[in-house]
């Protein structure tokens, strides 16, 4: 099913194991960070992720509602998240709603809507 | 099937027909602006458009994507959408994910991701 993709994804995430998490994404995957613009491209999103990546000591993303329709050809899955990173003994985390567009198994489309500020006062408070 | 009970409420909001949009909710829903803050009750959601809405031409609420789970008893909707008003000639969009919560048939949760500084920065433009 569809939101299987996503969950796998999402664990490879959260262990911080990018390259197996980027393995989920279509070469010509489209990365959409709503309010702070998109990134085209498999190898584009890995070398966007692997600095962010970098910064947390742990990445938890509980997912509190996922639905899905279609098939793995073809399918759409959107989730509501909280986005969790940590450093040292600070937690961060961020309310997220993502889409994700199936094709053939892989990952073609992932769209994250979040509100900017919270994400960048939540950030700031690490530095 | 609850996606019904979503595309119906989003219809009359596009109507600005109030009344029926609210008759959709819980009498103890809650609707949760996520960057601007909650509203608990159909009363107080229906207290807190009047205004809102009244203050548009136009109002339409495109949707891209739909998905669902569950049944009218107990479901769950997500929506991906561009939430659209017309003030005279003029249109401001918001990029929207919404989440909604189905119980028997009516909607007891109503959350909307989007980014707060988008949605103000387009308002503004209106006045």
């Amino acid at each position: 099913m569809p939101a299987d993709v996503v969950s796998s994804f999402i664990s490879a995430m959260e262990r911080k194991d990018l390259a197996h998490a980027c393995s989920h994404l279509t070469e010509d995957c489209e990365y959409d960070n709503v309010p702070m613009g998109k990134v085209f491209g498999r190898n584009a999103v890995l070398e966007m992720l692997t600095p962010f990546v970098a910064r947390f000591d742990e990445i938890s993303w509980p997912v509190s509602h996922q639905v899905e329709s279609g098939n793995l050809d073809s399918g759409v899955v959107m989730n509501e998240r909280v986005d969790r990173f940590r450093v040292g003994d600070r937690w961060i985390e961020l309310p997220v709603a993502g889409l994700f567009v199936i094709r053939h198994g892989q990952i073609s489309l992932w769209r994250d809507y979040f509100d900017k500020d919270t994400y960048l006062t939540a950030i700031a408070t690490l530095s």
